[in-house]
């Protein structure tokens, strides 16, 4: 049986992973996937390490370029993350004739268009099952086994660190800033925790999943994006009294021929199926004409779960490899659908403002809505301080043009303190 | 675009449904899988049906052999189900040189080594993704994106009638007889709802399930099977105030190199993922050594669904074809694991007995527990009748020969009117 070599680009957490998993289960993968995998040359940052891990000096190559150019390295794999380098590696690689498998969503998210050129103008395979959801197969499910449908909903849980923070302030009342602080602690944010905690992560993962199951090319730049830093423990409390829990949802909705993508704290009802999905687990929920709701579940991050599908990428071309036979599943975006601007949205939306406490307030605020077309479904008025009172409204479904004038106008009032949050309702 | 010709043999509820789903899709397949598919010729038993279907006297056969020996159609499509003739549908295509798909679980619980080896044998594509899971995506994650992962443990919520029934019993405190009642009315269950009820056709499918995570031949005969007609209101209660659910779980664990693989209704914690998949809906539950725990849900059975992964399989064998490169992933059953008996089966157990309420009838029943090295982790006594009490023992982790030990003894005691139900818990 042939050997498959393959070249690594980025020896970090995931690469870590790719390598521990590669040299376990070698002689596993000859025997039951008729594959024979080694890691022929590899190059990272640090090199001490790579030296710790037991390649030899043979191995170890200062640069990709070394790797690209060796004719014996049928794969590289690129792990080094990233905006930057990470486009050159994946597009020098392929225009190498050497296939691909990475685990870069940002990339992806934005390069994609470039990056399938390459592939497909080289005959070589691209494998990025890694990019979205960890080790949760959910690229190759919506290429393959559900390609049958047409998708008309995807909703995502995709990233593990604000999951983890809304869950803690969720069930345990903590404030966001505490939340924030544990995460880190364990390890599950970064030092500079912006792209997860502002969205840009799960807006990355939710243009990636959009692009193929809409057959048209989203990138990140088309995702408008809200964090989740101003939820409030109140706004827990009120959500559950109103039998909804809070997600960061990544939101993708075939809507009449136009696609409708977003990434926000959203309010689900708690009989959801991805109402559940708590703590660093990572959810995508797809709908299809004719399989109806799916849901794929699991572990969204760390070494073992995002190199669990790095290797089965691997893997998998290795095996065309093997045979002889290269089958190259390239770009599947074939349509052009356009974008809806997020004001045409429809949906109903929780509000929380503060007002002063004396008579009007309520009027004056309701006026604004009812003003605008925004009708209220529920209103909830509470004493917050002395002179001061919360005020909850939630609305039918509105249009957001109409929601955003209405909030213009009620921030001009002198009774309105602050709005506090404005929550989008996703009761698919 | 060369036009990949389907042969139809079965058009039945799946069938009709393959059937729209081409016509509804053909272009958009085209445009963006890049195949033509078109079903060239059909068999069934009711000719009316088809032509009402709008098939021509030229499309529709009178048997599966006039399919097999068109040397025009590419794929043979076997939707008849059962265990006969579908059998030689499959060898006899296979041998015809034909690539085959097919939503049946009877013949790949247990013709699964003769099929595989006949498609081997002609370098023939063998598709069954619909056989478990209806529409979910279970079979491809496990061969292709879970791959390179050893596969610990696999539990499966796979037949949707009982599971109907069984969120119904727990939310709504129906009797067994009842809720089986209003799922024949809905149509969730057969006349003879025996292969559901009784557990085999969710013995059919983690036998299928079981054989490709742990690389290791199951069949149907190998799974020893319970089904749920002897829970009641009360064990839902019981299990309730102890902080599970009962489900009809379809187990399969690999343990020590063996396989332990089963059917039973199973007590799992609340806060388990599988807790909250409730109605007809599936879901399986796989835990890997890289990935960690995965979950796949969706609808288990229906037209749309298993319509859906039957013409994925179609679209991923019609690909091949049309790239002139036929990819075939056979058999993967390269391992031959022992099988563990069920006697040799550690775990906690509910029992649920009534005795006649005499002093004396708790020491009698704990004490035999305590001579078969039976630990009690739970006890709960009930006045039920005038002179009878419910007693509820939850063990500790105890062997299956030892409990069956103890409950064959008590059986024999006098104060002891019935041993209600044994339930096993499963914690992982």
């Amino acid at each position: 049986m042939r050997t498959v070599s393959i070249g690594l680009v980025g020896c970090g957490t995931v690469g870590g992973g790719v390598v521990d998993i590669i040299r376990k289960h070698r002689e596993d993968f000859r025997r039951r996937c008729g594959v024979d995998l080694e890691i022929a040359k590899v190059t990272s940052r640090t090199t001490s390490k790579l030296k710790a891990a037991g390649f030899s000096d043979e191995q170890i190559v200062g640069s990709y370029q070394e790797i690209i150019e060796d004719p014996d390295i049928d794969i590289v794999v690129e792990l080094i993350g990233g905006n930057d380098v990470a486009v050159d590696v994946i597009c020098d690689a392929l225009k190498g004739d050497k296939h691909v498998v990475t685990a870069n969503k940002a990339v992806m998210a934005s390069h994609g268009k470039e990056v399938f050129e390459a592939a497909e103008e080289h005959g070589m395979q691209l494998g990025f099952e890694a990019s979205v959801g960890g080790g949760i197969p959910i690229i190759a499910p919506l290429k393959h086994a559900l390609v049958s449908n047409e998708i008309s909903d995807v909703l995502g849980i995709v990233n593990g660190t604000t999951n983890y923070m809304l869950t803690r302030m969720s069930e345990d009342g903590l404030e966001y800033e505490t939340a924030l602080k544990e995460a880190q602690e364990k390890g599950f944010a970064e030092a500079d925790p912006t792209a997860d905690v502002e969205g840009a992560d799960a807006a990355a993962k939710i243009a990636i999943l959009a692009s193929i199951a809409f057959n048209s090319r989203v990138t990140i730049d088309d995702v408008p994006t809200e964090g989740i830093s101003h939820i409030t423990p109140a706004d827990f409390r009120y959500a559950s009294d109103m039998g909804y829990v809070i997600k960061l949802l990544a939101i993708a909705h075939r809507t009449d021929g136009a696609i409708d993508v977003r990434v926000h704290p959203t309010m689900i009802p708690k009989t959801h199926q991805m109402a559940s999905v708590d703590g660093v687990y990572n959810a995508i929920y797809v709908t299809g004409d004719a399989v109806g709701d799916t849901m794929f579940f699991g572990e969204g991050a760390g070494a073992g779960p995002a190199a669990s599908a790095v290797v089965g990428d691997i893997i998998e071309i290795a095996r065309h490899i093997t045979d002889g036979c290269v089958h190259t599943l390239g770009c599947t975006c074939t349509e052009e659908l356009p974008l809806r601007p997020i004001e045409e949205l429809v949906c109903k939306y929780y509000i929380r403002m503060t007002v002063t406490d004396r008579p009007g307030a309520l009027s004056e605020t309701s006026r604004i809505f009812g003003e605008n077309d925004v009708s209220i479904s529920r209103m909830i008025q509470q004493r917050a301080f002395e002179e001061e009172a919360e005020l909850i409204y939630v609305t039918h479904a509105a249009k957001e043009a109409d929601i955003r004038t209405a909030l213009h106008q009620l921030s001009q009032l002198d009774i309105v303190k602050e709005i506090g949050n404005l929550i989008r309702i996703e009761e698919h």
